[in-house]
């Protein structure tokens, strides 16, 4: 009945009054604090040199050109490896509440010096990347003029890689724009998915300005998930035996653009992921018209992608440390 | 004599009449013709799609965020695999003569076919990824409004791609400023370096605009060139004994940026090439001051890079036909 109403009255138009109380909240356009600081962090995202290889970039598995992601089940790292988990897009990611899908790293910064020395990754080492940038003399000025004297340090590199990545947001969605009291952003079938997305339960999770990123919960409430991915989630961060197959709430801004789903990257379509969580989670079977709705819903939730100018990234110089001296290839 | 007086001419600064008979030209900036066009080939240029794997775009191998190269001995590509030869800039390849270091594709256009289909580059199909890109909506609007109605044909794809790399021209260089004029923009060892390059002979194949990439020569005409890498250069287009070890002369614009250098990016320093280019081309040991000045010279002809708006690419949609679904990983 409440919820009857609460549908009638955005219909109606007298929706406005109701607004602040909505389980979604707007993505707030990116404030820029340290600009220097942010260009910094985007030479080093788009800089291959990061890699062992000097072929891979942060940009290599969450590519700003498309989703964030590298929109495959699982990333293709070095040596052409295959990473253990589904790539997350790094457009709002400052709004997790943790980062990485089982949260083992508290922030941003922590983040970024992951993929730096995952083998199946970038596979270099804090060191060599340390080394190879303080080889390079305008890297050198661009950190001193950042960060003052003391050299280049992982600390330091890290922390302008978030930088960078916290102005990665995506405003202005459609969703958003309604939320704003836009009536016309939306269309009837959009309101009636976040309304059945609401009524049915999926709202508990995925809540919050991000549309999710602020819980951990099972995989697999009511029915198992079946999947061939080995990851435990949050278990391995914990050792706490209820912990496994917990993950981090992924967010459900700019879903239409990340495919595949889930930590294992298995589902390619979107109605069908939606199916699968409603049934395994909440023990529901959806009609087809309502994950139809829900879908139309989602897709409001694509906002406007940030415009990137591409970085022009510090030339090498002849006496530098290569990392790509070190490459090691298949055989013919 | 000769070039006594010219260099005198040049020091005092009367200099201007004699600048129209430089052997080398100014790179002229970037003439947008069809801006739809371009805006499309910059989106195909970027487009990791166009490859088997969905991680490999045009611009893996020829970034534009750095040098318009990877920087690498020779490529990575589909499956880690070693690529035959260096990579090539990207940057003023409109200037070459033909593409690719024998020769074998005619232009931009025919050039941008080839990768696609290479295995151990993209290792996709003409066909495949007219299919990818015909399967997105935001694809098929474009193609039409920049060719008509017709549909996507792979034509098409490459016609938008050279259109695109077409305004990659890197001009103002410190020694086109010189060129048009400007006294100062050279140092006294920059014009030495200019004045030893021309008299010792490196003119001879390194000229016009693109200070090279006008025509074919023997890798080692006075000694042998001694290398690990197999191909036979313009042999392999023409077959003749002679065009055993020809290949296109490539350009030195930018060359601070491209190491490693030759075909085979044997050589890491700049210098070194030089030397290893004055010895087996012109017969000639240079002083450390010639090598030095000559480098100082080289490092005037980069210019400046394209500004480069990352595109925002078009979303796969549910329906369409997905490289990605066909990737073949490494074992674990």
């Amino acid at each position: 009945m409440k919820s009857n109403l609460f549908l009638s009255l955005l219909v109606s138009g007298f929706s406005l009054s109701v607004f602040a109380q909505e389980p979604i909240q707007v993505i707030e356009p990116a404030k820029i604090g340290n600009a220097a600081k942010v260009e910094l962090g985007k030479k080093l995202f788009f800089d291959p040199r990061l890699s062992k290889s000097g072929i891979i970039s942060c940009n290599s598995c969450h590519n700003l050109a498309s989703s964030g992601t590298d929109n495959l089940p699982t990333s293709i790292g070095h040596g052409w490896a295959e990473g253990p988990i589904n790539s997350p897009t790094v457009f709002n990611a400052s709004y997790n509440l943790a980062q990485f899908w089982d949260g083992r790293a508290a922030d941003l910064k922590e983040q970024a010096g992951g993929p730096i020395v995952a083998e199946v990754e970038m596979a270099s080492s804090h060191d060599i990347v340390v080394k190879t940038l303080a080889g390079i003399p305008q890297y050198q000025q661009e950190f001193s003029a950042v960060y003052g004297k003391g050299g280049i340090d992982i600390d330091k590199v890290t922390d302008a890689i978030a930088a960078f990545e916290t102005t990665l947001v995506t405003p202005n969605s459609d969703f958003d724009l309604w939320l704003k009291g836009d009536n016309k952003a939306l269309s009837a079938q959009q309101l009636r998915g976040y309304q059945t997305f609401k009524e049915i339960g999926c709202i508990a999770c995925h809540n919050g300005p991000a549309v999710g990123a602020n819980s951990y919960q099972k995989m697999g409430v009511v029915k198992p998930y079946v999947t061939k991915n080995k990851s435990l989630g949050r278990y391995g961060v914990t050792a706490r035996d209820g912990d496994k197959h917990v993950f981090k709430v992924p967010t459900l801004r700019n879903i239409e653009l990340t495919a595949p789903y889930f930590h294992d990257g298995a589902v390619w379509d979107l109605a069908e992921a939606v199916n699968v969580m409603a049934e395994i989670q909440l023990g529901k079977t959806l009609t087809a018209q309502q994950s139809s709705d829900i879908v139309a819903f989602l897709k409001t939730l694509t906002g406007e992608r940030p415009q990137i100018v591409l970085p022009l990234l510090p030339p090498s110089p002849d006496t530098m440390f290569k990392a790509g001296e070190e490459v090691e290839l298949a055989e013919e």
